[in-house]
């Protein structure tokens, strides 16, 4: 039986392209007699009693991991590997990785507790198996909701901010004054134990672990739908009332200046002429000037203008060049445009831009089972941009039950840097992070602000990741304050001091019955690897995660904590990679978490219902089945910052609860089947972790 | 120059994969600086002067053929080949190759004429001067409108039509006799030409001719492309009002009976259940049952229903299996259902059905942009088909300014013998075109299929290419009426007699002043090569042409008559080909007339709008550029039926005029250098013709 399964293994390593780590984990999906005749071999009815029989102690993994029973999963066919196969390493190497991977999942669970963010319960079971330990409910990790208890802006207590507060530690070092935090108030040393992450990740023994474990996962998954899939479907067409188009689905990754279409921005602009053309809408070269002297200016009138002459959309102009990307967002390529309708700061306050937002909301309602996640920017620029975000807010009552807000930092010190807007990075952080301390400390001083960040879920780390990756943060790095160079900081050192703040942050208003955030850094669109090292430790979740194609242990420890992946191959497909080659597909297959995202419909979307453009070329190109999709939007639910009570409703209760307990099918159409597969697959390989270090 | 040439062509022609001719086409794409040496090498700027200063006598093609001047287009950068080249192969092969085509040209040329359907006057023009007569305009051979003069269902001459009336042979004999026809009346002995076709297309000299061509054509719009895709796009900014989402679209292929999508069926049950359930809508086993009666039936509620359980849409199980996909055409696989809501008859006199036909048309006007020519079945069963569909059509008057119908043919002899419904294949010819005949040569007693005529425009061919392909139609073929076996004709059998039938009845219409029918059936999804050998003699255009890949010498034959393809890679991708393989972006660069289609909206489409869906996927997957959508936009509306008012209302009035004086970009959006590089490629293909045939 080994030596067959080993031979299954070896054949289907065979096919390999090993030019480079890109396309390792390809598997060939040629010959479903392989998968079908090794599965027929490996399983037949009353598997389990038959196997019990005959194989009383051989396997090391026990049997009801295998084959648990649950109530309402239907039967279905299971791929189980009997014998001591152990992925084909030997026991030394077997061992070595599975403490070095022990290692990783401990340090992320330490600093998702510390920022209240998430952490799998079932990971966190295993990990206290392993110490001999045994997991208590209260060790739980949850991004926070906001305490009901406490209710809004009552029993402040007022503190004294010293200088400089721009960085963590001096943030950290105030909290430690008051009580519930001192256990755990302290922010961690990151870059040290970033570096030992980082150095177990090119070690070549978890290399060859986790790259055999992925395939495994891979060709477990195929297997699982050539013998599931028909019973999959049943479940799903049993299920009443619910279908793909109306199961819930988030838009985890859009930008709110790009969230509109570029139809809807064009018709908006002619709108807002034939309405407002007298009206004094900009300031020119100090004059102020009606919206027909601004168009004038530009040698434009808006009857005339068409998408093409808009211009705003991705083309094959900017595959590998986010630069000219960047500059799509300006229509007809004048900034002027830009300030006017997609600025929440300008000389109309941002009326347009909020009503292009409101008008976006209330088609996601009418929709009824979309929502998105839209990111508004914090530059860090100066201290005011929070008050005057803020007031935009509040003002424009922007607020939809379809949205849950954003705020994304640009990671651009070196531009303000250059023109001497701020001193050093320092001062950019406090910018940023400071305001935010100073109204969750005293929010009725902040009233606007307060009000803000009740709607405000998390934060977002954006730009251009293939620039400025080289750098790799480490203890020698210099301080915030310190760094004053015209050069930025790297990826990582940006990714270290907003986790930091965003931690202590959390900790503070946790404690005072305040919402909490949560970090959800761009990450591995391009660039270093180290970005997804980087975010393994700090962030919640992440967007795009195109990278982890590259490194076989980030990807196998980005699995093991399910750590939920807003990709968006569309605006990949214009940017970076080909919409054929993006690893959606694999991801899934193996049991990473992925949710499908659209990022700008305005550059990169041409129907009137971008999320739903997205999942139909993805269900076409990767011909998804229904429960796949189902299984994607469920995902998109769970990655969002929806609440516990939306979520609830969205999901089932029982959604905090991990496996097929935590599925209502009535709800989320996944079958139970899909639920079962993905909770065993997890649970079998968190136990070889197990069964590696403790055999040491 | 004439070595540097060959060795860029020899370096293009490396890269090809010559594992099967499905691939052969491919160019890579990854060499753009080799392109773009290529381009600076051959090209300067006042190019065509110091050629011909250069070179006054050395270019066997005139230079005049290379770069007119026309109106109305702006300066582009040229693709030119300087030398005697002759596409690498031996003189004696070339003129082999070039007198080959020449004769297939002619070939299709003639029974276009025949069948009053197209034939491009550019490729006539080149024709002429071979043969050393000059162009007639009254030559021009372009699809009949009906004559205006004429008025209708006025001073029609009853004729008596003897039997049997079945077979296009005998309708000819009858034409005989009235003047007009005489001298063109005769339908022409295809299968002898056929042969000699199809013996040339697998001739090694064409092969290879033609496949250098084609490679050469794909070569050369890249290297366009790179030289001229920001012109193009400046074209287009420069053009106001007109923009990719409002230039007009036909879905030139899609079948009524799945002209909805599965969202919009699943809602239109719902709804009919709500309204209707007490009412009698079907005849089960002799009894009449109300709606609410047939579903419980069936053990089902509509207000259980979903998508999922409708189960209408392909998926992966139907790829390679048209069995399966037949199938799905049953909603929640009852076949009673289907009947209800996608048929013409039935209890309820197809009542539904028009209901759902009548809410995509409005969809369709609302969108205002889109139009579509959907197919209804004319089985030939029984002879009262076409008095039934007409009546259905004019009772619940299925009419729309957004769609144009057509008729399709389904090739099921074998069932109806099988079940006895008809004696011979004869009998079945006569079922479908007899009362077409009739109602042509005395409408009044035909009122209302007389009215129908009016809006049918065309007849189609479907069923699965892949079934019955082997039967190669020749001179000893038995007749119709001999037909008596259950064994299907082949689908050359079906073309050939379908081609006769249509290209009569057309001389007859014409001759009354009335609308004639083009011939468009589906041809090369899969099967044989000789279907689309059959389609080049016989068709108007075609839809899918997946198999052109397969024919060099067809692949070329058909960009030389610029035959209209519709292509439906969605509707591929669910059933014969994955859609990065499609072949569409390939025969767009090479110059083949493409334009997309839906094929079936209720099987593959998600979205609520989906021709913009297909659109959307090819423009993301092929990146397409704004051009080129308009491009394949255009082309799908000179395909399309639309009456000759319509096209000069959506094209402009030159839309019969070829190259850049036909098009206005006012309306089309496609660039007229884009439009100029089609016009003098073609011409350049057409003149090597010329020389091969004249240098004899």
């Amino acid at each position: 039986m080994r030596a067959f399964a080993e031979q299954v293994f070896a054949s289907e390593t065979k096919g390999e392209d090993v030019r480079d780590e890109i396309s390792m984990f390809d598997v060939d999906d040629d010959c479903p007699i392989m998968h079908q005749e090794m599965a027929h071999h490996l399983h037949t009815e009353d598997d389990a009693e038959k196997r019990r029989r005959t194989f009383p102690h051989s396997s090391p993994h026990p049997q009801q991991v295998d084959t648990p029973t649950y109530l309402e999963v239907p039967d279905f066919q299971r791929v189980a590997i009997i014998g001591d196969y152990a992925s084909g390493v030997t026991m030394d190497d077997f061992e070595l990785s599975c403490k070095g991977v022990y290692r990783a999942l401990t340090i992320r669970e330490k600093y998702m507790r510390l920022a209240y963010q998430r952490f799998p319960l079932t990971t966190s079971e295993y990990l206290r198996e392993i110490e001999g330990g045994s997991f208590k409910t209260e060790d739980l990790v949850q991004p926070g909701e906001e305490r009901r208890s406490g209710g809004s802006f009552r029993g402040v207590i007022s503190v004294t901010i010293r200088v400089p507060p721009c960085q963590s530690y001096a943030f950290a070092s105030i909290h430690q004054s008051s009580q519930p935090l001192q256990s755990k108030g302290r922010t961690p040393l990151i870059p040290r134990t970033c570096q030992r992450i980082w150095d177990m990740s090119r070690t070549p023994q978890p290399k060859t672990y986790t790259h055999r474990r992925l395939k495994f996962l891979m060709s477990k998954f195929n297997v699982h739908e050539m013998l599931n899939e028909m019973e999959e479907m049943k479940e799903l067409k049993l299920n009443p009332h619910r279908d793909f188009y109306n199961c819930r689905k988030v838009d985890t990754h859009i930008h709110a200046a790009a969230c509109m279409n570029q139809k809807h921005l064009l018709r908006f602009i002619k709108r807002s002429y034939r309405v407002d053309a007298e009206r004094v809408v900009h300031k020119l070269n100090g004059k102020e000037v009606t919206m027909k002297e601004l168009f004038e200016s530009l040698h434009l009138h808006p009857y005339d203008l068409t998408v093409d002459s808009l211009d705003v959309h991705a083309g094959r102009q900017t595959f590998q060049r986010f630069d000219k990307f960047n500059a799509k967002y300006n229509p007809v390529g004048a900034s002027e445009l830009r300030d006017l309708y997609m600025k929440t700061e300008n000389h109309i306050g941002g009326e347009y831009f909020a009503t292009i937002i409101k008008e976006v909301a209330s088609d996601l309602e009418d929709a009824k089972y979309q929502y998105a996640e839209p990111r508004l920017s914090i530059y860090g620029c100066n201290p005011t941009e929070w008050h005057k975000l803020s007031s935009w807010f509040v003002k424009h009552r922007v607020f939809s039950p379809n949205l849950k807000w954003m705020i994304q930092i640009p990671r651009i010190y070196d531009i303000f840097r250059g023109r001497n807007f701020v001193p050093h990075f320092g001062k950019m952080l406090e910018n940023i992070f400071l305001p935010v301390f100073n109204a969750t400390i005293d929010p009725q001083s902040h009233p606007e602000l307060s009000i803000f960040l009740q709607h405000v879920t998390g934060f977002d780390s954006v730009d251009d990741e293939s620039k400025h990756s080289g750098h790799m943060f480490c203890t020698k790095s210099p301080k915030p304050q310190e760094w004053d160079v015209g050069k930025n900081p790297s990826y990582t050192y940006y990714i270290y001091y907003m986790y930091a703040n965003i931690a202590v942050l959390n900790q503070l208003r946790r404690e005072r019955g305040m919402n909490t955030f949560t970090f959800r850094p761009h990450c591995g669109e391009a660039g270093a690897i180290t970005h997804l090292l980087a975010a393994f430790m700090t962030a919640d979740n992440i967007s795009h995660g195109l990278n982890l194609k590259k490194s076989p242990v980030l990807q196998y420890l980005y699995f093991l904590t399910q750590i939920p992946i807003a990709m968006s191959p569309l605006s990949n497909n214009s940017l970076f990679l080909e919409y054929a080659k993006n690893p959606l597909l694999e991801f899934h297959k193996k049991g990473l978490v992925v949710s499908l995202s659209t990022d700008d419909p305005m550059q990169f979307h041409y129907t009137k219902e971008p999320l739903m453009e997205e999942y139909a070329i993805a269900a076409q190109v990767f011909k998804l089945s229904t429960c796949d999709m189902c299984e994607i939007s469920r995902n998109s639910v769970l990655q969002s910052a929806m609440s516990h009570e939306e979520k609830s409703h969205f999901l089932g209760q029982n959604y905090l609860k991990e496996g097929p307990e935590g599925n209502d099918i009535r709800k989320t159409n996944v079958a139970q089947i899909r639920m079962a597969y993905r909770y065993e697959t997890l649970c079998y390989e968190l136990n070889l972790i197990k069964e590696g270090v403790k055999s040491d």
